[in-house]
């Protein structure tokens, strides 16, 4: 794995490609960019061939050991990985120790173990057991084990230590156990940056992470309702400056568009896609506007003024910090009553399936109705949507733009939409 | 509409075409066959796109009255009727009255209105009103309205009559207001036959509607659950001699294939598809064998041979005939732990996405992790096999294999796979 960059923005924003990724090498990821969220190792409703209708898709696909953990032993008896188990077309395969889209219980990580979550229940992972589950999985990439229980408000500076030194101490076994593998030759590993809101703590643990021999960084517990965007950019900053230039920083749960852009300008890299899941599942369509090409003032207008409109209804949408199941300005509720005879698409212009053969009021009385269609379509539409807002991304600081996308991201109006509880 | 036979066999099973359907008259529909069902113009779970990567296809969808009946004002904003609204490719449009994958309630049904069932509750509907609905959905044909509600055991002597009596007064009001609209010009109706389990009655309701001017027949009342095979073959045997040999003639409510075999050989050339997602919804794979072709015998014997040993834990679930939602012999149960490590395909040989892609031991856990892509991937296989069956049908009807096909079907055990309660 080897980052190119091609420009660097002021000390923050990257733009690059991650070369070399994959056993064979031959796969490339364009940096500021999003590796592909899945369960158990696919895209929630759609088929691999369904997906691959959509274009500028990420060649990297994430699963989590949450996921994976509880059917260790069948994967064992299959004996030739998770990609090939989950009959993943030519990808390059990360493994993350749990779901971004899925908060976990805290008080279960001890000195020797950390626990994820499956659908029978907690799993406890020593050291041992984690990588027996890299070996099984297979992944060209994996995230090392960690402590990342500090995420919430109020943990003590004493808690907040123990979780820097434990995932220090992880690391250590982990690459200890990872060199001994024969399996696990050419397999990347990526430290854990931890440290909670406290500045040293975070500075502590990207000093002596990056000393470890890893390909890249973990930035973990900045997730989306642990902190107000000002400290974790700050937190942020402080950890990219400790990080070598040439290694890739993955932002984890973290994806709301006006995070992403925080995010990117405090000098990360990556981040997990599992936003578009989260507005699938509750009903909605991602309908933000990212298009700074010289003239689509009337498309962006239109939709800045549905957005407004469908505020309206929905203003407390934005306001809870903690519930990332509420929804948020960068997209429409379509079960509301004012789309049920609304026939223009999704989205005027987009060209994913949804918006071409479909129309909001079809959408609308799918949802209201329950069919199962309706999430395949909404994931069609805002897998679609999302990353081609990364492509955007990397466009805007291609040309010095991102101030110009900023603004429509975040409606032009300085920062509004912006949280800054 | 127009219905050529190429094939009676003993005054039974027919074999034919049925050709000019549509307002253009460009389609038509092999018989024996079935409809396309659908939940308010969706295959459930399935886009267009990968609906229409599955080979041999019906050429008529189904939609139904209870789906749509409250979007009315919806849909007469719109204009365009409902293919256009639910964005489905070229097909011909058949609406029915009722779900037949949802029971109804019974006793709503009055001398002026029957009731569907919505989303949002129960609608009765006058004949002004259904036809009203016909205009808005615009479809190529629709089922007359009908009091369908004497399918129970132990309906009165009296209440049958009744009903028999209703659903003809429908028809004759439903095709008076039919011939004064002018947008139904070339729309086709076809009118209900009801009668419950009693034979005069099934052959004066069969006889009266045979007088009036309509396309083909419905025969209503003898679904899945309301009767045992014995009876519902001396029905429908009953039936289909009071009916012109040109017209066609549609079981409603009745998919399980040894049903619709006995379907068949008593006369019936239409069925409803709506048993392939019964089989989903139940985390269910069709797996039972239809090849006839000379040498198919180790195939069909490991397909036994595995339907047995699923039968060994689930014998029940062929016992219960009220209950649609049970398994029956056709399929195995994917959530069984059986098939955690069962590295196959759903059926080995089966040519469909699914199959050609994933293995049971995948499938097995999607659905006990409660993945939403095992709903799309068991749907693709169940459509393509449920098709795929209705094909060797037709087949072995032209090449007077019919009886070898049943035996394969029913598994080579003289019928014991037929029910005979």
């Amino acid at each position: 794995m080897k980052l190119e960059l091609s420009r660097v923005v002021q000390g923050g924003s990257r733009l690059g490609v991650l070369r070399g990724l994959g056993r064979t090498g031959r796969h490339s990821l364009e940096v500021p960019g999003c590796l592909l969220y899945t369960h158990f190792g696919t895209v929630p409703h759609l088929t691999q061939d369904t997906l691959h209708t959509l274009s500028s898709l990420p060649s990297v696909t994430q699963v989590t050991l949450s996921n994976i953990a509880e059917h260790q032993e069948v994967l064992e008896e299959f004996k030739s990985g998770f990609r090939k188990f989950a009959g993943l077309h030519d990808t390059v395969l990360y493994c993350s120790l749990h779901d971004p889209a899925t908060p976990c219980p805290t008080g279960y990580t001890t000195n020797k173990t950390v626990s994820v979550w499956g659908s029978g229940g907690r799993i406890e992972l020593t050291v041992a057991k984690f990588m027996a589950l890299q070996r099984t999985v297979q992944p060209d990439w994996y995230q090392s084990m960690a402590d990342g229980e500090t995420w919430q408000k109020n943990t003590s500076r004493k808690r907040v230590r123990k979780s820097v030194d434990r995932t220090l101490a992880h690391l250590d076994e982990c690459l200890l156990v990872h060199q001994k593998s024969q399996e696990l030759e050419g397999v990347e590993v990526f430290g854990v940056v931890e440290g909670g809101d406290i500045l040293e703590e975070r500075v502590r643990s990207a000093r002596e992470t990056a000393k470890r021999p890893v390909a890249g960084f973990c930035l973990d517990g900045l997730q989306t309702g642990s902190m107000d965007q000002i400290l974790r950019t700050q937190l942020i900053t402080a950890v990219t400056k400790e990080l070598p230039e040439d290694k890739p920083r993955l932002l984890q749960g973290v994806g709301r568009p006006d995070e992403v852009l925080a995010g990117v300008e405090a000098g990360v890299d990556l981040f997990e896609s599992f936003f578009p899941f989260q507005v699938t599942e509750r009903g909605c369509a991602l309908c933000f506007s990212f298009d700074i090409s010289p003239d689509p003032e009337r498309a962006v207008l239109e939709l800045d003024k549905e957005r407004d409109a469908a505020g309206e209804t929905q203003q407390n949408g934005d306001l809870n910090l903690d519930d990332q199941t509420q929804m948020t300005s960068f997209e429409i509720n379509l079960k509301d009553k004012r789309y049920q005879d609304d026939f223009r698409p999704l989205v005027e212009g987009c060209g994913c399936y949804c918006c071409k053969n479909h129309q909001r009021a079809y959408l609308h009385h799918l949802l209201v109705t329950n069919e199962l269609l309706a999430g395949v379509l909404l994931m069609i539409h805002n897998t679609a949507h999302y990353h081609g807002f990364f492509g955007a991304l990397r466009e805007a600081l291609a040309n010095d733009k991102l101030d110009l996308l900023k603004r429509k991201v975040l409606r032009e109006r300085g920062g509004q939409a912006e949280r800054k509880d």
